[in-house]
């Protein structure tokens, strides 16, 4: 089966121009623009008589018919919602595959065995709430209510009052939770993020396994005092503790092997101002890796050195856990279907694991679930040169569609 | 000669109501409460027939005459400009305790041989128009009407119309200049606003010079990559390269010694979130010392550590200077008189550098100057919490007064 090559560049390119910022890509999860996205692909869904649900916390489901539609979903998607200076394939990819699947099939009115489901996940990107993967993660119960009562933004806004300007009711988002007999499979296509495959001159990525992240919040309280007048040893300078804990992170990572990365993402000193010491300073940290022990390695690094740093510079440090999740292993038997589709559609490959977390992540604990990775130049993303060759990502939409039209059993 | 503490309270409680708001203490140069403040001073001064002058940026010059008035005066005086809810003796310490010294020779009609004269400099904290000591550098010719025309306060007001607003033409500005041969010396008694000297229990700060800031921005081009996705190997993390330049700065500024002291003031990453590399980092950066080979040494090892660091991590730093002010060395002599008046009033006294920016260091440029420092409480100054006990403000003025009496020779 074909796919509309000049469609999907058309939906991802209009997707590209749906921001909050006029000279950026930003589209932050439930924000005016992510709803003004979302109905841009819904009104496409409709006018194909596609059914879509809008579940409890936001996502989208776009069913489309079975013959036998007591059967379990054989369901694939991925998100819309951006980081702030976004790129454009992050997210719209899968989801613009997805649709393109569909669309294909309505289109030329074939059938499948078992029910399909595009699903776009809300709030994938942790840039508004600093919690990624918030739809997949209550669709497949791995967060619940209590767990998103503290989430709030920037701006201290709340989630429950983000959900209720866009019509939803926190109080109701537990049932958006699904049970596993509702699937077949997931799949999720998506760009690498990273540099390996083309480093490796490789068409398709075939996943193994997922990393995932710890993410916590480092408080740094120390003293503000006047930056002339303070002798050097009379600090207690929270930016400098916050220094040699982020080089500390970076060296555990190094250290620990197996893929593991650590990030500071960001490091704001309180006052900020230039004649003053500062007096207070925030990490944010995000380590990530598919091997629990080299990933726990790092987070027990960062523990000891805080001890020290807080000791040594008389600060007092705050760790504070913001998720912890667990890396997944993908499912064997989808792995190699993937793989299989790959080979048969004659592509270069490489089995790898994904370094950034993906709601198939979570979709993993509910079925049976693979994903497939195209390049990323230089491996850049979340930026503005985010960018996947075209013929890329028809490769990695032709593989998409090979392994869903398999399991769904095309008739 | 006896000190009357009930009066210097009573002047340094009152000057502390006179505020442009409620609840703190805000009295920024040039304003209604600036003049009022001034006003209650001056009527003091008249009803003891001092002779009072008001030049053409607004400095006050209150002089008793000498037996020799041809003789250049003793001069000595601080500001009673505060910054932003500010503490009651940033300023009006040295002021009240000026007028205090007046105030007896006058109720005790005693003479001096040399004529002496109270400056309170106008505008010594930068925060109205981020430009600090702007009366003495007006009087020393450090600044002049050219340099002035460009600055105005935050709400747009332009220094000239400040002025104006309270009777002064700024096209005559250049007139308050004075030369070095109508002072003899000059001396200003102020808060140390550091914690030195409560930390090592001395009454009294005998100041040996006072340091000068060098002020720039480091700006780091790095690339903004995705946080799982980008293998340690392959990141250019702007805030890792940042981290690494405020560390080498501590490091330097101990190693410097002479007192330099060096500070990151913020340090702020972009985007800034919690699942994207550091693209960008900027830091604020303050190095200063009285001791100018010193401070540079610093300010090379950031150049040096700025290369390096760019090297090894691939990031493009770019370092803008700010300002690069001399740093003083307060004269020999009248350094040795302050330390020799200390003695012989039994105080406890450490020699110390000033790491704050004063009034005196412009007056160093014209004639033979030196500072008297008191204990700041946990070093904290520009606050609320701003204290020194009323015992160790007596003991300054002690020492001032014996100073100025010994330059001007009591009769």
């Amino acid at each position: 089966m074909s796919v509309n090559m000049q469609r999907v560049k058309t939906l991802i390119n209009h997707l590209a121009t749906i921001s909050s910022e006029p000279h950026q890509l930003t589209r932050l999860a439930f924000s005016a623009e992510d709803l003004i996205a979302r109905d841009y692909l819904l009104e496409i869904c409709r006018q194909q008589r596609l059914k879509v649900r809008i579940d409890e916390i936001g996502n989208v489901i776009i069913r489309r018919d079975g013959l036998h539609n007591d059967l379990p979903a054989v369901a694939f998607g991925s998100h819309i919602d951006t980081v702030v200076n976004a790129g454009k394939f992050d997210g719209p990819l899968g989801t613009v595959a997805g649709l393109e699947i569909l669309l294909q099939l309505c289109e030329r009115q074939q059938s499948t065995r078992y029910p399909l489901e595009l699903i776009i996940f809300t709030c994938e990107e942790s840039s508004r709430f600093n919690y990624a993967t918030l739809g997949s993660k209550v669709m497949c119960g791995v967060s619940n209510q209590a767990d998103l009562a503290r989430l709030q933004d920037k701006n201290g806004i709340r989630l429950a009052t983000a959900l209720q300007q866009i019509g939803l009711d926190f109080q109701r988002v537990d049932q958006a939770k699904r049970s596993a007999a509702e699937f077949k499979c997931f799949f999720e296509l998506h760009i690498e993020q990273g540099p390996r495959l083309e480093n490796e001159n490789k068409t398709i990525g075939v996943v193994s396994g997922i990393a995932a992240p710890i993410r916590c919040i480092v408080k740094i309280e120390g003293q503000a005092d006047h930056s002339g007048a303070t002798a050097m040893n009379y600090r207690h300078d929270a930016l400098l503790g916050g220094a040699e804990l982020a080089l500390a992170l970076e060296q555990a990572a190094i250290r620990a092997g197996h893929a593991t990365v650590a990030t500071v993402g960001q490091m704001q000193a309180k006052p900020g101002v230039m004649n003053v010491v500062p007096g207070y300073c925030e990490l944010l940290v995000d380590i990530r890796g598919t091997d629990l022990a080299a990933r726990e390695s790092v987070f027990s690094a960062l523990q000891q050195k805080i001890d020290e740093v807080s000791r040594q510079r008389g600060l007092q440090i705050e760790l504070q856990l913001i998720s912890r999740d667990q890396p997944i292993l993908l499912d064997p038997s989808m792995v190699s279907a993937v793989e299989q589709a790959t080979a048969n559609l004659s592509y270069t490959y490489e089995i790898m694991p994904s370094g950034a977390g993906h709601d198939a992540m979570h979709m993993a604990t509910l079925c049976p679930t693979a994903m497939i990775f195209v390049p990323s130049r230089r491996g850049i993303s979340h930026n503005p040169l985010e960018h996947t060759d075209w013929q890329d990502v028809e490769a990695g939409i032709k593989v998409l569609q090979a392994v869903v039209l398999q399991q769904a059993e095309l008739i």
